[in-house]
């Protein structure tokens, strides 16, 4: 992969999977909605520190991107709920090897 | 991985190599890097569309992750040249991981 050949096109489909993920709160977002479907109010309280107008944003962001799904259900009040979807669930082995190069990559830096 | 168990540790190590990675310039350089050392000239002409206030704030934070040294050479007039450490090599696993889920994106969200 670290080759100056068959550069571009590899480095298009890197820079796609690092903007689909882009963020500090994508990933966390993803992780709260594995376990199960979840309301807007209750990601507020989940992904700690993440305003509404950014949840927002983002969950619109992962929709796009056929990460999650959004279901309205015609209920009174309506209620809205928001799942993973296969394609997010996708993201395992890619989580997996984030995860370990992370995990190297701070020891590298703050040695432990 | 995306279970709620053991989440914040993991998001933690997650988020460290996104941020290690982020923006779109970090990648090119370390693939134009990865084939030989280069100096800052060659790099502003390899990294198509770079400008050279961006490469260098770049080249800062990559040296500063220890993806990447940064080397002068006592010569006249003096040379500067920028190399890829072990730890920016090390990249690799993680990079073949982005580009398999990036392609599948991109299936997935242009159809092609």
């Amino acid at each position: 992969m670290l080759t100056r050949e068959g550069c571009p096109k590899n480095v298009l489909a890197i820079k796609d999977a690092l903007e689909a993920l882009e963020g500090k709160w994508k990933l966390l977002i993803l992780f709260s909605l594995a376990s199960e479907p979840k309301r807007f109010k209750q990601l507020t309280k989940e992904v700690y520190g993440i305003t509404d107008k950014t949840l927002s944003k983002e969950l619109k962001s992962l929709e796009a991107n056929k990460l999650i799904t959004r279901a309205v259900f015609d209920s009174f009040p309506p209620t809205v709920e928001y799942s993973i979807t296969a394609h997010g669930k996708s993201l395992e082995r890619l989580m997996d090897e984030l995860h370990r190069w992370g995990l190297l990559h701070r020891k590298k830096i703050f040695g432990k």
